[in-house]
């Protein structure tokens, strides 16, 4: 039984859990068991009790795990209104005594950096439990719209034989005799996968970046849910999928996870659709009447970010929105650029309260324009032939998007520092644990 | 419109596809339409058609992508009695005319290593289209089940910071001016998630092994639906767990599959637990019967298990067996042995159809035990400390295993070769696409 579903009408419960608190003043012992769903007050009467508990809880020190069988009752004085009087106590395991970091919610001051070197001790905190359920109801949200709309769940390669799009900022891999590099982002596999004939597909799974960034936003190993889907008509369809699959995302947090809403002290909304778009020329503007001006074929600054994201807020009440018609100069060669005006691309970002979430758009399926596209960004030819290559045998209209997972759980849930929704962070220091 | 979803009845419709053949006899053409569900005739009539039409369908090659709209009518003559007559074609992508493989499946011979060269092609093909649509099922169906049951879906690290367990076939990465390395299993972190409070995880991704094996079942890249779950009593609970875990998705597949396992040929049963439980003891037993000596404390060579499957399929007519009792020499330091005889350990194999589909069964929780173990396997401290130093600060009783994504898709359908229940496989040779 988990502790959250115990109620005073409960009776005899058997738990499992953590010492999270041990207070021992002789006639009393207060043990606060914990487990990932909350906290629950343990009271062992010196007189009354067996004596085989007292004998086993004597200096028991806090993260020992516990085995206990006993009658809840009511206890006016305990914040739950209720306790568990033991019948049977067993430690399951005995916790070495000094504990390297406070597992304690109440005035900790640990730094981040100690936290994630004792991860371990740091899950245990309800907060950090409350983080990750979150993130899997937004996981499972996801991935039942998409199922529900027709999409099959793929994986396709980490391994790249080629460097894939920049060329930059990969981590290279010591492939047998060969070098190798591990994908940036799964987006030109997952094109193959619709030139493979399959009409509608996501992959959920990690993507590397090897940036050298020391900020609460980079992590250098990530995971995306990444959507990819064909005979679309243009990049309006990608926009109104996305928002259907992020608004379904949300639902599933708020239907499960209220409980733990409330223990990260987070209100949440779930958006309706169709989220604001704002056109690159309808951004020149905005930011202009803020005194910014934002370079021609360059891309959005912090300083943009802010001001886009405090016009939104402003004309639309809106968390998300969508930036369309980027400048084709800054976006890669697979991008399709707009028929009417070439200078831009079907090439969309959404962003939550003003960061980046996700970046997506239509894709060129047509042969002669990804060739002269290639020639254009100066690439060579024979480093992206073994992808171009497929685009001669009937590819059709496509598109899709990337979901960073973490960035979606650090935005909702309104976390200062994304390294907090990852269990095991990697970043430019960090390897271990 | 999907093309399987069209019957006699539906009048007009809307199809997109891909030219899968053409026959032009003069007064008479003839499309083979198909898309990822079926394939479907469409008949032009030279003096009835729209003149339109007869002209955007000269000289139509292969593979080209049409949308189509017109009426299904009634035809005794074609295999699915019926064709569409098209009102509109549009050619939306006119493929170049010489394939480099084909991808009709009749009287296919081109090798599996040209196949794979040219895989977008490849998996056009409706019994590769199948194959995956039945992995998403599989996936599917375990995630269902798993989340139902109080499970959460995390994602551990796939770079480690030391080489993990064996420290034989990993692949190095270069991690900025560290050293790094692929993860083998994600095991150690799943072991950290319990550690860090977190009583039921399953984490999708994928894994790797540098081995040097051309054989039909191993991949350098691979996935695994892991699982790990604490407060378990023994390694019984983590049979009892993973066999549900099969059924479901086993079960998945039988509700939302038929025709894709009727394309693929496939006949399947769904099993019931419990699953037949071999111990090593009893294993010598068996294979002694058949005149097989394997030696102590080795594991099991192909004979064996080829002699095992043989006994299993007699004795129980299951083709899903365990095996239980491995000897603890041949296990990582991590894996729990019997308190009644640590010469054998809590560690569990799951097999179907006669080749390993999973690993697992009880990890050791106990901090003295860990390290008795590592000083065993004459295994440095140091290099294993990052790993061990959490379970001084209680770890409740735990375990898991690691089903193989493409292994079950494989065995499911009868599939030769492991490299078909993979987009776009990574092996010794292969990189690209």
């Amino acid at each position: 039984m988990n502790i959250s579903e115990i109620t005073k009408q409960s009776g005899k419960v058997k738990v499992n859990g953590w010492v999270h608190d041990f207070r021992d003043i002789g006639a009393l012992k207060f043990i606060q068991l914990r487990d990932s769903t909350g906290v629950i007050q343990v009271t062992v009467l010196r007189d009354s009790a067996d004596p085989k508990i007292i004998e086993e809880i004597k200096g028991l020190p806090k993260e020992s795990v516990l085995e206990i069988e006993g009658m809840v009752q009511e206890n006016a004085k305990v914040q739950s209104g209720m306790e568990i009087i033991p019948e049977t106590l067993h430690v399951m395991v005995r916790s070495k005594p000094e504990l390297p970091i406070s597992v304690s919610e109440k005035g900790v001051t640990t730094g981040l950096a100690k936290r994630l070197d004792y991860r371990c001790l740091d899950l245990r905190k309800l907060k950090t439990q409350a983080i990750f359920k979150v993130q899997s109801a937004i996981l499972e949200g996801m991935q039942r719209y998409l199922l529900n709309d027709g999409f099959i769940q793929v994986f396709t390669p980490c391994i790249m034989g080629v460097a894939s799009e920049s060329g930059s900022e990969v981590f290279p891999i010591i492939y047998f005799d060969k070098e190798a590099f591990l994908r940036q982002d799964p987006q030109l596999h997952r094109q193959l996968t619709i030139a493979g004939g399959f009409p509608k597909i996501f992959d959920i799974g990690p993507a590397w970046r090897a940036e050298q960034s020391h900020t609460v936003k980079h992590l250098c190993e990530h995971r995306v849910c990444a959507v990819e889907t064909a005979f679309i008509k243009d990049e309006y369809d990608i926009i109104r999928l996305e928002e259907q699959v992020i608004i379904a995302a949300l639902n599933n947090v708020k239907d499960k996870c209220q409980k733990e809403l409330d223990t990260l002290g987070v209100k949440m909304t779930v958006p309706k659709a169709p989220f604001p778009v704002i056109t690159f020329p309808e951004l020149y503007e905005i930011l202009e009447k803020k005194g910014k001006e934002l370079p021609e074929d360059t891309d959005l600054d912090a300083d943009a970010d802010r001001i886009l994201w405090e016009h939104v807020k402003e004309k639309y009440n809106s968390e998300f929105y969508f930036v369309n018609w980027f400048p084709s100069k800054i976006k890669p060669f697979y991008v399709m650029k707009r028929d009417e005006d070439p200078r831009w691309a079907r090439s969309i970002d959404l962003n939550y309260k003003g960061m980046e979430l996700s970046s997506g758009g239509q894709r060129e399926h047509r042969h002669e324009k990804i060739m002269q596209a290639v020639k254009e960004k100066g690439m060579k030819e024979s480093e992206v032939h073994w992808f171009t290559q497929f685009f001669e045998f009937g590819v059709p209209p496509h598109g899709g998007f990337a979901i960073g997972i973490e960035r979606i759980t650090q935005k909702l849930l309104d976390i200062e520092n994304i390294r907090e929704c990852v269990l095991f962070p990697r970043d430019t220091e960090r390897l271990v644990p």
